[in-house]
């Protein structure tokens, strides 16, 4: 008989999330009058703002005219590719190095397909678990086990992001030859890298002949003008990095499913082969892009009305961000992120996650995510999202700090 | 530096696809004024159908009010997998043992991930290039390189299914412990296995110990009542079989993107795990789930009105393949397929496959597939695709016909 896929039988038995998901039913199923709020998963919850739904409805009508018809878009739409370039990059990058999604994560599932099984893997710790445990998968990331929730894998280089190198971590710790996934600003944690720190991580990738996988997935939540919005604000990140991004948080389509990816054509494996272009065979093998309706709400999205959106949706989260610092301040908890990020990591030192998870579950009917589920160095913190209604969050920070 | 992954090195230069389109467009570029007619990709052409599109629209709207907006669907609306359970399956599968997807080429590339390097891969042989390509990618297809268009991989039992076995494979050349592809109605032989000839199947795949993944993207042109449109209407084929389907061809959802796997509770692998978990861990940690607005349109598709669209649409191409069929024996060109399917294949005796596309090209100005794209025994084959407009078809009838 056809035996398990061992690289499958190495993951944790649940991903984070449905795990989460889990918990809060068996929650829900004892305590069915609980009005439970979640700040746990990072989905979006408030509706898409009206010229973007135009957008998006526009494009459904379309498919059913004959003049408007369209099949197939694979790496996507020449306009979308188009905006992308002039609105995120200063139209530094061809459309043939812009290729749209369904979303970040599947985007680093491919890529981790891409890479194959023989690179090493570094990771900021904490991160989000598709990096590790898509590398896994892929069976880039080491031979053991990996059981424990808490133990890392051995094929994979741990980066600890924490409150002494105020998240960011030791770069002397990335081995030559590595994918390096970096995320800024950062899921779970919130940070954001500053100029002077990814010009340190691009040296780094140059150093040891590496390339960044770089998830710039909440790049639309940056408020500070100071910082980098994308890794090409960095000279010679063109010669070493991938940049992911999504329209899920930004525009609100966690559902609709949009993104994309810029793999530049300087970007070379060790022997001279061009990355865009095996990024090109296999996409064009295991995919078939994204949903040509979803594109044409991603195009409504990037013009100046659309960008106004954005910034709306994007403020309104922040807000909610602001509040829940606000709550956590107040009861003299120490955290990070939530200014230039809907994420915000709180610390309960010498707590165990998932300790503290099910106490603010069980006491104030709050669903969180517990910092461990993103890697060792995630212990004794939780995340807290920001996408929540107003009312919600309100109460729950109200449920935080009556205690 | 980081090495290229040898398992994409080993896949040929270009995937089929975007070979023929870049074929076309040099042509197009030396021949400016010729009317191009494409039978090439199986890209649909005619405008979805108002209820469906009416569904998609109304998707696209839900996501902007409040009380109806969705983020994250993972694994799919229940609601879809409930109709899908019920319309193509009598209800014999549970909703956990439905997936929804963005396409079957993209589920098959997953399915390719789930079940990892170690196994042996049988497939049709011409088949659908995912099957093989995809095995390539995740390092299931041997160690040699394939470079040659025809020759092919050591790792992959080709089962030929040629006019004389009347397009169905010697089963006994499946070795154990495999992953069987096998798609009916085929792409590209557009031949239909019967009741008798899926039994065998399914025996072979018990007797071997061997998992098949069966692509039934085409079931809905299947119009001759005797033939199963599922390969569980074969008693046991929930013991030994995943089926992987699409709304694309049905109801013209190619850039739409929307499918379902069949992933029963009753399978597993060697050791007595399940398939069906190690499945729904893969895909929440790498994929997102299909846009909820191709879900509503989904659910368009498969209430009565949608499902009268659908057999409108699939009558509709049936009617080309039946035009092309015609002017193809007019010529006395043998062919199979084209009655309960979209794809005529059609035999162009000790000729090479790549000739004869060219000459169809430079001549008729017509684009077709090569067999030989489709694996070695689709040498000397050509495959028409039945979609295109009415006008189109007919005319490139009237080009071939005329000589």
């Amino acid at each position: 008989m056809v035996k398990r896929n061992r690289n499958i039988a190495r993951l944790r038995a649940a991903y984070l999330f449905p795990e989460i998901a889990r918990l809060r039913r068996e929650f829900a199923g004892l305590h069915p009058n609980a009005k439970i709020i979640s700040m746990g998963v990072g989905n979006t919850t408030e509706p898409i703002l009206h010229h973007i739904v135009a957008g998006l409805t526009e494009g459904a009508r379309r498919l059913g005219r004959a003049e408007t018809y369209s099949g197939y878009a694979d790496e996507g739409l020449a306009e979308l590719r188009e905006r992308i370039s002039s609105v995120y990059y200063k139209n530094a990058f061809g459309i043939d190095e812009i290729f749209i999604s369904d979303g970040s994560k599947c985007d680093i599932g491919r890529l981790q397909t891409l890479f194959g099984p023989d690179v090493n893997v570094a990771v900021q710790d904490p991160s989000y678990p598709v990096y590790v445990d898509g590398s896994v998968v892929v069976g880039a990331a080491g031979s053991d086990g990996g059981a424990s929730q808490s133990a890392g894998y051995s094929g994979v280089s741990y980066l600890p992001c924490t409150p002494e190198n105020n998240y960011f971590p030791d770069l002397s710790k990335i081995k030559n030859d590595s994918v390096i996934y970096f995320c800024s600003p950062n899921n779970p944690t919130g940070a954001t890298a500053d100029r002077h720190q990814l010009s340190a991580l691009v040296d780094a990738a140059l150093r040891t002949g590496s390339i960044i996988v770089y998830d710039a997935a909440y790049s639309d939540y940056i408020r500070n003008p100071a910082l980098p919005r994308t890794i090409y604000e960095i000279p010679d990140a063109d010669k070493c990095a991938i940049e992911v991004n999504s329209f899920s948080k930004s525009a609100g389509f966690t559902g609709v499913r949009l993104g994309w990816s810029v793999v530049p054509k300087d970007l070379y494996f060790a022997g001279g082969e061009s990355v865009n272009a095996d990024w090109s065979r296999l996409t064009a093998t295991i995919f078939n892009g994204a949903s040509n309706i979803a594109q044409y709400g991603g195009l409504a999205a990037l013009d100046g009305e659309g960008q106004s959106e954005i910034r709306e949706m994007t403020d309104f989260y922040l807000e909610n961000a602001g509040l829940i610092r606000g709550a956590l301040k107040a009861l003299k908890i120490t955290c990070a992120g939530g200014d230039n990020s809907p994420y915000i990591w709180a610390h309960f030192p010498g707590r165990a996650s998932w300790d503290v998870f099910a106490e603010l579950l069980e006491k104030h009917y709050i669903v969180t995510t517990p910092g461990s589920g993103f890697g060792p160095a995630g212990e004794s913190f939780i995340r807290f999202s920001a996408f929540g209604s107003r009312a919600g969050i309100e109460e729950a920070c109200e449920r935080l700090t009556k205690g």
